[in-house]
């Protein structure tokens, strides 16, 4: 079921140091536009690597899911991995059959790559909060 | 500086239950054999995924650094992220030199596949303990 490891999703008080890090500091050479994603509570910002991404997730409004994680880790940390599925209803129901929750209704909702992605409870996922996220058609 | 993500390590208080996990659950398809590496005080377990890897790590012995993330993590979690350079000491002093602290005597070790390691202070990478690789150079 789980494909390519789509990207790494690192939690970050503010984009615009964390770009300065991965790319000053550690010599990443391709970053991209932040975003608003306001649908999730969280504006975000892809750092490339040659074979995946790190995605800087900041929060985004009062209601941003992020505000909890930053209150434990105020440094910011690893949020979440997002592996690529084929289909996602039917990785859903697959895994929904073999007893794993997913988070919210069920539903899937439209990604910051465009396609619709969920979200695994990390207290089925060995404590990481797995995305799983439908690999574009047209791949960019 | 950085460039592939190697591998992103993943810690468990068994490995054999997150080799079920990944493979039973989530359908990974490629799983090795775990391996002791006593010099870290860790037993890994590698599944491979089409671009990247997910490192199992489970503490093995009683010294094992792995013990306290387990002590705030019972079911596991994320621990670190690998990323590959091309030459461990260069990349090393380049850090240093822009105010990075490697964690240790600096001095890198060889890592789990065979190639020098280090890893940076997570206070200086935004709460991410970042583990860096020297890239083999037969790739397997």
């Amino acid at each position: 079921m789980i494909g390519r490891l789509n990207h790494i999703g690192v939690a970050t008080p503010s984009i615009e140091a964390s770009v300065a890090l991965y790319r000053d500091m550690l010599g990443a050479t391709r970053a991209g536009e932040p975003f608003d994603l306001p649908a999730q509570g969280v504006r975000v910002c892809f750092i490339d690597l040659p074979n995946s991404q790190i995605e800087l997730i900041e929060p985004l409004g009062d209601d941003s899911p992020i505000h909890g994680f930053l209150a434990k880790n105020p440094r910011g940390g690893q949020h979440h991995v997002c592996f690529e599925v084929e289909d996602i209803l039917e990785a859903r129901d697959a895994l929904r059959a073999r007893g794993a929750s997913i988070l919210g209704t069920g539903e899937p909702r439209i990604g910051a790559h465009g396609t619709p992605i969920l979200f695994l409870h990390p207290k089925d996922m060995g404590g990481v909060l797995i995305e799983l996220m439908e690999t574009p058609k047209d791949p960019h």
